[in-house]
């Protein structure tokens, strides 16, 4: 199986295991596919494609759509008029289950993760150890997104060795791999927050380590085998609770609300449309429903009028947090709308 | 049915005619409608929502989708999902039969134009006079976008005072009013080439007037009433033309094409694609297909990778000529595609 386009493959700083995927499509019996991808892997799909035509009777299409999680599916509306029998969704895990995809979805949809190569230096964990003595911290929760729960493993064990009381909290796959968290899901490291005095965020830029420590007000350290770093979050994951606690008390005097709704399966919860739109009757307040696919600041701002006086998103409680702080209505998560509207700021609730 | 809201909206520049709105309404006996708008009328919505609720037991939601033409009607699985029982989709005509759309479609899609009552001044119709008398142009076809078609008829027939032989080309309702074109559609206007000397397009932007360029390259005159000013865009429309050029020149070395195609049921042409993709092998090049539902600038610039030389974009022929001319890698409308590919640049095709 070791071809051109294959081992070219191989080489890339991200492990596909294209063995498996060739075996998904041969025990499909696929003639059509559709690879999807979020932004950052898409550069690798043309080599992928031509790996894949190397070994199977097989046409691929690639689906350009970002990707932003394993929310973001598509329609399969359009999957069957583009005549897909196999969608391989790369770099994530599942949805749990019970929102929009099942096992009988047709076309079948098989998530394949993708694993970065990238590990720490010996030297960035010398400066993790040493921040964490500094904070005084013993018990450690060691989390991660899905593409780092290879080192993040490594990093437990390594930590383990130095005397650290570490814990890799257990996952469930395929939903979650140890110790793997989602933008608006943080349960496994919820379920040791008892036990740890830290957690060592182990991936790149600053959106789960964020999302870490709005669940749990925990201190948070990333390493960040991208940039070979060790970075305290605590500072800013204050700085951006403040900014929420901003965002809720412009929202007490809204009269008129705009409730944004995702049309992605994934992002369909009708339960928390329903609880928020109750409580803005029973208040007397006014509402419109607004739904759409990207949700994103584009949407909001293209919507907006003189009419709304605040935002709810409701199809991703990270899109308020991540891109909309600086806009200049409020623009709250699902938790946050039900704090304002139940008139009780005093616990933190995200994402709903 | 004059109320408090139904009369606001009576005040609006746009004559949204809630009166047809509501009787469809009635007749569908539809509980939960959709509202869809372009971006331009989105603001009036929530008026518009509240007049509706006034005088009808439904539920109203806005889709908040940038709806940048008829051909753009979203996913009949996302409005089941979401219990839509009628769509309501303002300001566009019906796109073409045969794509998407049909009367059985459920739920039931109804297209109601919404049009401007804003009117060219006297002054700006005397400009008009001038600029035609200096141009020479006698006979006069007067087009326009679905917003326009009022004023369109009004400022043909005062032409035809002026002592102008003037033709407004017939229309074939719903799909398009007398003298309408879209951007990508331009038939009623190629209908009437050979019998006038000049275009007169009544409307605003430049969007449909550079299109009715590229599709006649007759001298086109805008009357815009949104800024009451009368403009030339011939030059503009030549510079975009050799703009057009310089791109499939740079296309004729591409030996890696990326082919857009849209998820749209308006925009997926699979005749057109497989024309394309057809040439593509025959002519010993690579390509890849990507799909996807708004294949904007965004889309392109998060797939394209060292792997593609030149991309088409089969979904809608403005995008490449409106949005990307600047990109760096050509991007071609499927007609310059054809063009390149078939080794032919002798005459614009536009735009398939």
């Amino acid at each position: 199986m070791n071809s051109s386009y294959c081992s070219k493959l191989e080489e890339l700083p991200y492990q596909f295991d294209h063995h498996v995927i060739l075996g998904e499509i041969r025990e499909s019996r696929a003639r059509r596919i559709l690879l999807q991808a979020p932004n950052g892997l898409k550069q690798y799909m043309p080599l992928l494609a031509k790996c894949i035509a190397e070994h199977a009777e097989v046409e691929v299409l690639l689906h350009g759509e970002g990707l932003y999680g394993a929310c973001y599916i598509g329609s399969f509306e359009y999957y069957k008029n583009l005549d897909i029998d196999l969608v391989i969704h790369l770099g994530h895990t599942p949805y749990p289950p019970g929102l929009g995809v099942t096992p009988e979805s047709k076309p079948k949809i098989v998530y394949i993760p993708v694993y970065s190569k990238l590990r720490l230096s010996d030297n960035a964990l010398a400066r993790l150890h040493s921040r964490l003595k500094e904070l005084n911290a013993h018990r450690i929760g060691v989390i991660t997104s899905v593409q780092h729960v290879l080192e993040a493993r490594r990093i437990a064990r390594l930590l383990g060795d130095l005397g650290y009381n570490v814990v890799l909290p257990r996952g469930f796959p395929p939903y979650f791999m140890d110790g793997q968290v989602i933008g608006c899901d943080y349960r496994l490291a919820l379920s040791v927050q008892g036990d740890v005095d830290a957690y060592v965020f182990v991936g790149g830029g600053l959106f789960h380590a964020i999302g870490l420590y709005l669940s749990t007000r925990k201190p948070v350290i990333k390493a960040d085998p991208y940039r070979d770093s060790v970075e305290d979050v605590m500072a800013l994951g204050e700085r951006t609770l403040r900014i929420r606690y901003k965002k809720m008390l412009d929202a007490m005097d809204a009269r008129r609300w705009g409730i944004i709704v995702g049309e992605e399966p994934g992002q369909y919860r009708p339960w928390l449309i329903n609880k928020i739109t109750d409580l803005l009757r029973k208040r007397g307040l006014e509402y419109m429903v607004i739904v759409g696919r990207k949700t994103d600041r584009e949407f909001i701002a293209n919507n907006d009028s003189e009419w709304f006086q605040a935002f709810v998103i409701t199809s991703c409680p990270r899109i308020p947090i991540d891109d909309l702080q600086d806009y200049h209505k409020p623009v709250l998560t699902p938790g946050e709308a039900l704090m304002v509207l139940q008139g009780d700021l005093s616990r933190y609730r995200f994402p709903w």
